[in-house]
């Protein structure tokens, strides 16, 4: 079988998620870092790997895949005999949609607050600036300065918007958690491997005590923080010796 | 096998994505409509069936789902012998690899913007005025006059930012159609299905002219929106005789 090269950035939430699916799977591949600074993401020969221009990207043979998820669930599938069994070995249809649900879940209900605390800047003045218009900038700048005069500032208002998400989002997750010890069944899933990169990162942030606070999302954060792929993912960001 | 019920509202896109599903695949189904006016979609019993309170939900049995998309792939694999095939039927897993890779662009990729559009709102003034602080909102006030002002509105500016967005995803679609008569392969899947909702809405509204533009992207609207279980969820949207 052709060997697997994955085009990433080791510091990229996305790319963090297919190198842990790959440790977990015991897959071996070749690391190929995407200079962001560089713009290689941008360049035509990264482009005929993902059009879109964003990292993660797979290649394997003719075979050239992008989007996270779609990467891993691949993986989980092609090596479904390797490794960690990441979807459910056997069961009903049913046991699928549960994973199915549980997926659909933290990409759309958990990684919106999460990937918002974990830029910490405000998403909605940054979006008005981009637009490249004197008078709209002018306005930002103004907004900002009356934010700051009343003692506001709009990265709090985001930070407090988007915890209060995370908030409900946990409330979820508390009482999943105390009915199954994983997320989509009793085993480590796809799903629990998929919220690992911004989970990790929130745990570093005044966020954890929405984590903490939890005992069943408490313990889930400690197990699966704890799995020895995971070590594996964290040790590339480490400078080399 | 027990009766399929659909808790949702016809109007609502990720209910539309579900009936599409259901009709192609020649699935009976009970359609249970929640009152979102009176806020039965965050009353308990509903509360039961998705913890989050977003429709759809579907009940079967025991069985309680929700997110639109998990919904369609439960369907979709659970009566695979039944109506349209919306997966691969066979086929290595590559195949089914390009299915998840595109229904991943339909969510993170096409649905943002559009879903953007088709609300039709500035939702950057809009998420600050929800923080409940008549400071922040005395603000948005300001912000809002002064747009004007200068002649500029920030809907104007949200709409071109989310069109601009669409337009780089439809280069996209447009040179993956030319290759491949639908999405994911030649046959029409769930990817395709999946954007059904947003479509059909934004052929309604200026953007149209996004699509025209592009002959393959033109032509497979035209076909997708010509499938005869889209018909009979837009008939749902009509006022009974």
């Amino acid at each position: 079988m052709a060997v697997v090269k994955v085009h990433g950035y080791p510091l990229s939430n996305d790319t963090q998620r297919v190198l842990a699916c790959l440790y977990e799977k015991d897959v071996e591949f070749e690391f190929v870092n995407v200079h962001l600074g560089a713009g290689e993401h941008k360049s035509e020969t990264f482009l005929a790997l993902n059009p879109f221009g964003q990292i993660p990207a797979l290649e394997q043979g003719d075979l050239k895949l992008f989007e996270s998820r779609a990467i891993t669930q691949y993986i989980a599938q092609e090596y479904s005999d390797k490794g960690t069994h990441l979807l459910p070995v056997s069961g009903s249809n049913k046991t699928m949609a549960l994973v199915q649900l549980w997926k659909e879940v933290e990409a759309h209900q958990f990684e919106p607050p999460s990937t918002n605390l974990t830029r910490g800047r405000n998403t909605q003045l940054r979006e008005i600036q981009k637009r490249n218009n004197l008078i709209a900038v002018f306005l930002c700048v103004l907004v900002r300065f009356l934010f700051t005069f009343f003692g506001m500032t709009t990265d709090t208002a985001v930070v407090e918007e988007n915890q209060g998400k995370l908030d409900k989002v946990l409330d979820v997750y508390e009482a999943r958690l105390a009915q199954s010890k994983y997320l989509a069944c009793e085993k480590f899933t796809l799903v629990d491997l998929h919220h690992l990169p911004n989970v990790q990162y929130l745990m570093r942030t005044e966020v954890k005590k929405l984590f903490d606070s939890r005992p069943h999302v408490s313990a889930w954060v400690a197990d699966i923080t704890a799995r020895p792929a995971w070590s594996k993912v964290l040790d590339l960001q480490k400078p080399k010796q």
